[in-house]
């Protein structure tokens, strides 16, 4: 038997409008689908009538995937010829572990293709009127994970090299985290704005300074999904840039 | 006469199948169509047969449009009754001078919306088969300009922070850049990748590490557009995840 190919697609931020031609057309035809927590509904509609989809990852609190038994499944799958779209929120390799299944992949035989997605690190900072870069504002950006932050970063470096942070899925870190870049030194005016379900319909911008923007989460009850940026590139929704808010026809993306 | 609106839409990193569906259909129908260099000639060829088409951006040796004028035409388009795309490469707000045009537009009183695209900040490094994250390896990225950083970039900060560094269009600054890192203490065999024409039928890359990879691509003869990936991750290309290298037919993406 033919063994099957394995597509590792980035659906996108979270507006199903923003998944790439390539990403829709493999979905379209896909045997199997397993697909990620935070895939919008409307992307799992276009997947082709008999194809099998499979949720990988459930609420955190309730029971998911490990990233051993996905990889299973894609290889199993693959293997019984079938061609498998593995569907990731964002980028398969932007913190999305696309990383591992391929190398899975490449260890059993199987052929694979990326297929990059629009970048929640950007595209949610963009759905609320603040782009990581500027002219004369921020020439750099850096990106992390709140899940993995607590033990790899240095603080020092950080709060020190200049440019946009975007914080990803930090909610529950964030106190700690900008408590931590407060010690390294980093101004505790930087603007910073914490984006809830971002790029959705529920899309909501908390926006305040390095200082108080983990109490002004807490006091808003922010909750995951969100992604956090620091630094001046922030001032720029309130200069204009935010667009979503003006055009309320896009409440309807998500 | 009713105004006329601006769309800010990233064309993705070369290979014209990463546009999103949003982008894509934007524009196949706006009236005027103003895109930079490095859009892929197929994207053009998807625009309506009446749209008014205006290059911006010829090659950096001559003639191209300064940021002053394409915000003019920009508003001139668009105060005629026209929807305007506005077409950069990778995404608007990742490097694109997007935040300028969206604040010009917001001064002339003229509705306009981002469309994100795929950056080549991430997708180009995915196609030369290197994730900018992955577990135990790197949970962070910073993301710089070679045609910036010269004057702005900490490199002390940037030399200590850990995780993947990825510099954009930075092929001439390259030996000042790996020198300053170097000089600043960050390992001499970090490993390093260029990859010129990154997601084109073009694309070449060339590994190494901190210490020698401006020679190498002054030996291969690298030219822009390249973007340099600097850090552990680097390695996983040859791990098994080089996976346009092992898919003959993709060649023919641009």
């Amino acid at each position: 038997m033919t063994i099957g190919r394995v597509f590792l697609v980035g659906a996108g931020p979270g507006d199903p409008d923003l998944i790439t031609r390539k990403g829709l057309r493999l979905l379209r035809s896909a045997d199997v689908v397993i697909y990620d927590r935070l895939i919008p509904r409307q992307l799992l509609d276009e997947t082709h009538p008999k194809a099998e989809l499979i949720n990988a990852g459930k609420a955190p609190s309730r029971h998911r995937l490990s990233q051993a038994a996905i990889n299973a499944l894609i290889i199993d799958r693959a293997l019984a010829g079938r061609d498998v779209l593995r569907l990731k929120g964002g980028d398969p390799f932007v913190f999305g572990r696309g990383g591992e299944e391929a190398l899975e992949c490449h260890r059993c035989g199987i052929p694979f293709e990326v297929v990059p997605g629009v970048s929640s690190a950007f595209a949610v900072p963009a759905y609320a009127g603040i782009p990581l870069t500027q002219r004369h504002i921020s020439s750099a950006f850096t990106v992390l994970s709140g899940h993995e932050i607590a033990g790899s970063v240095n603080y020092a470096a950080l709060a020190r090299l200049g440019g946009t942070i975007v914080i990803l899925m930090g909610v529950k870190q964030l106190p700690n985290i900008t408590a931590k870049l407060l010690l390294a030194g980093m101004p505790s005016d930087t603007p910073a704005a914490v984006i809830e379900w971002g790029a959705t319909a529920r899309q909501r911008t908390i926006t305040g300074r390095l200082e108080n923007i983990a109490a002004a989460a807490r006091e808003n009850a922010i909750r995951p999904p969100a992604i956090t940026v620091l630094g001046e590139v922030v001032r720029l929704r309130d200069e204009g840039i935010a667009w979503v808010d003006l055009l309320p026809q896009l409440a309807d993306i998500a």
